[in-house]
């Protein structure tokens, strides 16, 4: 049988081995590795820049054209004036502590998560409830991110109040980081020393642009920016007409302080970042219908700040409906954020959605999701997904004076009445002189009421006013009227808000790849990396028995016929065994082979391979070409492959 | 009729219309330009990103699927040491004169370049010669970028004096070029002022990596030292094997001293590199067969020294058999290029190669060809294409001690016989004491000759050699022995020599604008860029009479039809006239448009329009998107379209 069952889980997911696979098969490694490399700077090789671009291409699909995004792209560099309207350069830092000896620089949150919950395994330990003893491996290997656990016990008081820190940790400020240093003795965990009170670290690379040095520079640590600079020329492309999105996919840059876990925490990474602008008196979306129904696991605020991370499974449009999340545009996007991450192949069961608390979320948001997904370093925040209300529009415009702003024709003319203040001009000058404008512009400032009050008072034949400095001056009907006005608003302006949905491509592929390894059961060093087609570096392997010049002509044909069908192959003609050829191509994530042998020569027959099941079928070369088509579509799958070929069962008749 | 022919050179080409078109339809537009922008950063909007991404894709399929290529994607942030090795920290830089009274900074060769034309203009216009009359529009417009020709006339060996210096202009060092402002008295034509002798300024960008400033790093100025970085893990992800290629597309970024001429000379920009690695004993290219016959218009180094530019139309196979280009992989690549532009819609007779000269080009490569393309600036390098040679790897081995070698088995080992002295240690230490090792190291570094001469003399004897510092020392036949002895090599070791195609998107991009756009012959206010479908930002426009409910189900079933058919279309449901809206769309460069109106929703039909042409043609609404997909795809063109489907003649019965 071609379908078997697969047993994925057969051996726990081993960190070593799945590191070392994609070290060895040169997914990514260090940047300038033979030159030591530098910390948080990584380059991906071949498989890891495929994979890294048929993520993108789908994030395209399944947004850009789904959504008639409009497409932008920003540059990286970006003048001071910029960043310093924006917040970030006051802002836009983390909290680092200093080792007191050494001078090592460590963040300050990474340090008290670290250290209480090496506090918190160690308790499990010396209480006998450890899940996983730490293995020699691990112990000899010297891990400088981790706070080694010590088998101590803590008193059921103490657990709670770690648990309880940890639950909300993103919600201390810096100082309040380091009096819980203080409070709990929090050290450097590779020295054992004291460390310093927090101080802010500027995230962002500084340069300077032109030759005379006169341009400070930074480079952005986000696209955001890129995008609403360009607004008032979108929002003309659009045909004045909110709600629309623009999107970009493009690099940008952190000098995170002490990056240490691999590519979760780096200091060069792409984005893909969508800003979704909405008339701030109506965030509900079109198309919120289409995904009222899909069930979401939610991690809201109140929970975390009671100190749990439980998780609620509910459907979006609930979710909304309960205020759980702000709005409409906010649950579409958590719901398309989701199926975008199903789609290219995320383990749903480690995939949740946090709800930001007070003090973690930016000022100016309001409300604000992660996806996070589980992986072995934790839950990592992948994708974050923002209302950041009108903020960023409204200090552009007010530091540049350019209009960032909808102006929306009312099918109704809003028709309003006021009262209006009308000066004689000639006797009020006459009467105040030097005095007028400021008497004028008291007047001007006045509200309903006091104007109201005023234009009853001049009925009764004089009132008085006073001036900012204590003057008091003498009002009478022939200095001025008040009188109610018709007015008519035929035009409504107004800053739009901006939803944000913004992901971390390279965090994405990461854990993708965690959740797509396994190893064979029958053998713990086979190691198969379950991408899906769709994703997948290449999806097709082409394997000829061997390089021997009978075969090219149909490794051509073959080879052909598949670019055509717009399916991405390679040949592997290299001089190793057909097995180990496929386990090679196991780890590279390839979903299907197609074998090329002397059979093939005489009989136009090809086998083709199925990576999971490792099951094969055989067929007439076109046909099998059809078959291995429809399944990298994705409109048929390998049961009706099964159905539609022949098992192979490794022998072949050649006559 | 549909297919009439179009007068695309109606009106010449007018560079305010053009610009006017790219910042209306937000092709690009300068960044921050809110905040008052910066010199040489652009983004590019909706239609220019999308151009962008096609221009990416064509570029990803013609070479990197095409060929097999390795695709990498480093990172831009580069540690020091990096660009120390790679000599750009010492040489990676331009020279600029300070005009002496306002210093303002000028690149030299530019200046001398602006001025040198524009005095040989003048002379010209003075000569009654000019080929356009400088325009008032132009004379009004205040242009930085060019110094104003006056009709001033030279002497006939002035003529040839500017002419023969603007041919080689490249060629001049920054000394050199200082001579030249002095001997001709150049002086910045912005303010007449004199300018300073020329210093080097280097054009990378400085920044620095970690919160403790203890990591300078720069922004790469191209991709290239990425790919070799990582060459070692390239080249076993190949199986060992030698040739092959890597390529990247990514960010690369120069401190331009003083950009002027649009997205040509940009501070940030997107790059295409492809590293080939050959062995330097062979450089032939195994597919060189299929573009042999490929005609190129070249621009060979010696006719430009003799002061000519006047290119040669030659086939790329009868230039590698001269000698003009200096191997078949090198040809190879100017081939492919040259199809490349093409495919893309580049003019074939505004593209030129020009070699670059001998002190034009890097230090260490062996030849250098420029694809050129004429614009409205001029001939500006938009792809180069060099031979690096062994340079790069052998520096960065040379500095890590890293073998970037590639080690071959030889098919036959390779057996060479030579004589080599053996030492009797025991006796040779009693003998000489501590000046044994000194002795031996003497003897160890004798080629055949000199060993032949010793075997010689201790067969007669005895013999004396002298030391470094002068001493002489007795050899008797107990001391040692010289004998001839048999080595065996299998592997052959060696550094792989590079051939690079680099290619400046943005460049290519812009010059692809100004070879697509005209205006139409009956009103010059009609711009129409003709991108050909495979790059036009949006392939085909669906134009619903009117934004009425009753088109909206036509409307998504087309789209969706679309969309299933891989085509990228967008509706414009606007509220303005369908010749509007054709008119924006032309400008966009959108090839074709469908239009629904009454008929279609009564009798499924629909119309289909051709940009260039404005023909329409008329059929089912199923038969008309199987002709369109065809179109886009390229399987079919206007013409068969036409004689596929009735004109439509602008009327259509309604019932």
């Amino acid at each position: 049988m071609a379908n078997l069952p697969v047993n994925k889980t057969a051996h726990p997911f081993d960190k070593s081995r799945f590191e070392a696979l994609l070290n060895r098969r040169f997914f990514y490694a260090p940047a300038f590795e033979i030159y030591g490399g530098v910390a948080g700077l990584y380059d991906y090789g071949p498989p890891g820049s495929s994979l890294q671009s048929n993520i993108i291409a789908e994030w395209r699909k399944h947004f850009i054209v789904e959504e008639h995004m409009l497409e932008v792209d920003t540059t990286i560099m970006t003048p001071a004036p910029v960043f310093e309207t924006s917040g970030h350069v006051a802002r836009f830092a983390d909290w680092m502590v200093k080792d007191l000896k050494t001078g090592d620089v460590l963040r300050a949150d990474h340090l008290v998560k670290n250290v209480l919950e090496a506090r918190l395994a160690g308790d499990k330990e010396a209480r006998g409830i450890a899940a996983q003893p730490v293995k020699e491996d691990d112990k000899k290997k010297k891990k400088k991110d981790k706070a080694k656990p010590t088998a101590v016990k803590l008193s059921d008081e103490q657990v709670v109040e770690y648990e309880t820190i940890l639950a909300q940790l993103d919600n201390y400020s810096g100082p309040e980081l380091g009096e819980l240093c203080k409070k709990y003795n929090i050290r450097n965990p590779d020295t054992d020393n004291e460390v310093s009170d927090p101080v802010q670290f500027n995230l962002m690379f500084a340069s300077s642009i032109g030759p005379t040095g006169q341009h400070p520079g930074f480079l952005r640590p986000e696209t955001a920016q890129g995008h609403f600079l360009n607004f008032s020329r979108l929002l003309e492309f659009n045909n004045g007409r909110v709600p629309f999105a623009s999107a970009q996919i493009g690099r940008s840059f952190r000098n995170e302080i002490s990056p240490r876990a691999g590519l979760l925490r780096v200091r060069e990474f792409t984005m893909a970042e969508i800003e979704h602008y909405v008339d701030p008196e109506d965030k509900k979306h079109e198309r919120f219908a289409e995904v009222r129904d899909v069930e979401l696991d939610l991690l809201d605020r109140h929970t975390q700040v009671a100190g749990s991370t439980q998780v609620t499974r509910m459907k979006i449009g609930d979710a909304v409906d309960k205020g759980i999340v702000a709005n409409e545009t906010l649950g579409y996007f958590l719901a398309r954020i989701h199926q975008f991450l199903i789609k290219i192949g995320i383990n749903p069961s480690r995939l949740r959605f946090r709800q930001h608390m007070g003090n973690e979320m930016a000022h100016y948001a309001t409300d604000c999701w992660d996806a996070e997904l589980h992986n072995s370093y934790g839950w990592t925040e992948c994708v974050g997904c923002a209302d950041r209300a009108a903020y960023d529009l409204t200090v552009h415009m007010a530091k540049t004076g350019h209009p960032l702003v909808v102006r929306q024709a009312l099918k109704e003319p809003i028709i309003t009445e006021k009262l209006v203040a009308e000066f004689n001009k000639k006797s009020f000058g006459k009467t105040f002189g030097k005095d007028s404008a400021a008497i004028q512009t008291i007047i001007g400032g006045m509200d309903e009421a006091q104007l109201t009050r005023l234009q009853g008072e001049l009925a009764q034949g004089s009132t008085t006013i006073t001036s900012s400095d204590g003057r008091e001056f003498k009002l009478t009907p022939d200095l001025l009227t008040i009188e109610k006005k018709t007015f008519k608003q035929s035009i409504r302006e107004f800053t739009p808000n901006v939803i944000e949905p913004s992901f971390g491509l390279g965090r994405i592929l990461y854990v993708l790849l965690e959740h797509s390894f396994w190893s064979r059961e029958q053998d713990v060093e086979r190691g198969v990396l379950s991408l899906p087609a769709v994703v997948a570096p290449t999806k097709v392997l082409i394997v000829p028995l061997s390089a021997k010049t009978e075969f090219e002509p149909l490794v051509r044909e073959v080879s052909s016929k598949l670019r055509k069908a717009g399916i991405f192959s390679r040949v592997d003609d290299s001089n190793t065994s057909i097995g180990k050829r496929y386990a090679r191509n196991d780890e590279l994530g390839t979903p299907y082979g197609l074998t090329l042998d002397f059979a093939s020569v005489q009989k136009r027959t090809m086998t083709l391979r199925e990576r999971d099941t490792t099951g094969q079928l055989i067929g007439e070369i076109d046909e099998v070409i059809g078959i291995v088509t429809g399944l990298v579509d994705g409109t048929i799958d390998w049961a009706e492959a099964c159905r539609r070929l022949p098992a192979y069962d490794g022998v072949q008749a050649v006559e």
